[in-house]
């Protein structure tokens, strides 16, 4: 297997800002997009590394160059593959995930058959995904929101100073929607419960996502008993080794791809997470179809999507999993079913 | 896919004792083997009702006759189908277990693959399979312990007044080879911790199975303080929704395809077991090598693997997974790699 990779600008049609990091205004992010060739034919990956989880688009170019001599000549050979990968590149999850959807692709490819097929998936029981709406000025999230008009279910980054004034215009633009919002560690022991309260009780929430920072979970026990709505991690629950804490103290988990290392992993996570009784939600960061198309081929395994990040672009490279009206397609491809737009 | 089926019966080489059932001493034992026909492809399953989990070949049988008209058109479609039968013979786990298995083999056929690499294993992985020794009188479990020279792991079947003597004639014959026991139940609370300690530090015991009976696990903290060898749950632990209840009780868990379901859910519970920090054993029913095959595909991902149904048999009607020596071989045909004899 002959693996390729190159740095790649997206283009965001707004800029997106979240509670946990400094506000910005840039409208361009850098992922890796990769390839491994083999018989001619060529699977696709996306690592979209990030500093929160210690890496970086180096970090991830320098593992890529090691990790080129390290794939053999059996593009079925996940655990082989993947298991050196761990062993020595722990840390490059998103990179790992990009290994392992190409391989997913390319196993696809060489078998004839879709990876939702491949899987053994039901691909009836695929959920919506929301749309995500980030923190911005009030005006530009009443704007965002009714360019959103076709997306069915809503995810609202709140975990800030007027989060209240925010899912104000949220209802005032969407009264009927389904909104779920995603403090991003943004509230407190001393704040949180106050907050998921108001908000769960002014504008029916759905869910809210990590609205503590991760390990702080000492006020949790009471906001659960407050029976408002679900509270799902996602910085609390980073990898397979992640799930069980999360029991008991979560409601559900968020998996992404990026952060667990790929398919085969994020798979232990849902088979672990429903034996322990919690929800699951598929996640991503902004990414392209690449990235988006591996995680979407587990959505028939899951509670929750919010695989949008491909929805946010103005430049993805790739087409094929739909997304409009939030419904996101596994089509008759085979392997991730993408075409280069 | 078309659905066919029929009874087999399996001659043992040698009557099978175990400590919870009434020793008898037949040596014939009646399984189902099934086949799904599909664009000329045939895969083959084996169903292996024990009354134990109350199932019989009857209420097999008249769960197949409904299942034939339920497998639609894709040997892929390994949720859409075993979904609707989870749904509508959620006990037959035996014969769900087959269905799952023809699933598999029939899959692997249609794509040209081994069953091990569409599963994405890494078959070097697989660990020597013990050679089970049942209860019997002495001299008779003498010369079956020669008789097993060539494997070098037995697991010897106790939970009776005499495990001292079994135990003490099997180190006779085997001074240096690994011995497991199994006492399917039969100790129990009052005598559990003696019989642990003394069978462990008189004969060098790599683990315990099944010390006493499902749910009656009192004094099994007590037994795991004392540190002797892990212990390891079968009857405890029936299926997916069992693992998690194990973790913190047992060391490890038994898995049998017959018991949880086949090969799809039996991959929910490593999974499940890994992230708990549970060990885990593949076993089996007596099973001719169809049975024995699907689940020797799992063995890369377990510790511990007890797959010698076949190897007790006199007219095992397939061939193609070995056992010699204890190597079980996962071989290059497509699906579960079997040949008819």
């Amino acid at each position: 297997m002959k693996l390729t990779w190159h740095r790649r600008s997206l283009r965001l049609r707004h800029p997106f800002n979240i509670a946990r990091r400094e506000r910005e205004d840039k409208v361009d992010k850098e992922i890796l997009l990769i390839q491994i060739e083999h018989d001619g034919l060529v699977g696709w990956g996306e690592s979209a590394p990030t500093s929160y989880y210690h890496q970086s688009l180096d970090s991830a170019e320098a593992a890529l160059a090691r990790i080129a001599g390290m794939l053999g000549q059996d593009p079925l050979a996940f655990d082989a593959v993947l298991g050196s990968l761990w062993e020595q590149y722990g840390n490059e999850t998103a990179t790992i995930a990009a290994i392992d959807g190409a391989m997913h692709d390319l196993a696809g490819k060489l078998l004839g058959v879709p990876l939702w097929r491949f899987l053994g998936l039901d691909r009836a029981r695929m959920p919506l995904t929301s749309f995500t709406i980030g923190i911005d000025d009030l005006e530009v999230i009443r704007q965002k929101t009714r360019e959103a008009a076709e997306y069915p279910i809503l995810k609202v980054k709140v975990g800030t100073p007027q989060d209240d004034a925010i899912l104000s215009v949220i209802r005032e633009e969407a009264p009927n929607k389904v909104v779920r919002v995603d403090a991003n560690c943004g509230w407190n022991s001393a704040n949180v419960l106050e907050r998921c309260r108001t908000l769960s009780k002014k504008y029916r929430i759905e869910f809210i996502e990590q609205p503590t920072a991760a390990g702080a979970h000492d006020a949790l026990p009471e906001v659960r008993a407050a029976g408002l709505c679900p509270i799902v991690a996602d910085e609390s629950c980073v990898g397979v080794q992640g799930v069980l804490a999360c029991a008991g103290v979560f409601d559900g988990i968020n998996i992404k791809l990026s952060k667990c290392g790929g398919i085969r992993r994020a798979i232990q996570m849902i088979h672990t997470a429903r034996s322990a009784g919690l929800k699951i939600m598929l996640g991503c960061m902004i990414e392209s179809s690449v990235g988006i198309a591996a995680a979407a081929h587990l959505g028939p395994l899951v509670d929750w999507v919010d695989l949008d990040g491909h929805l946010l672009l103005a430049n993805d490279p790739f087409e094929g999993i739909g997304g409009r009206g939030g419904r996101l397609t596994l089509n008759d491809r085979p392997g991730l079913g993408l075409v280069e737009r």
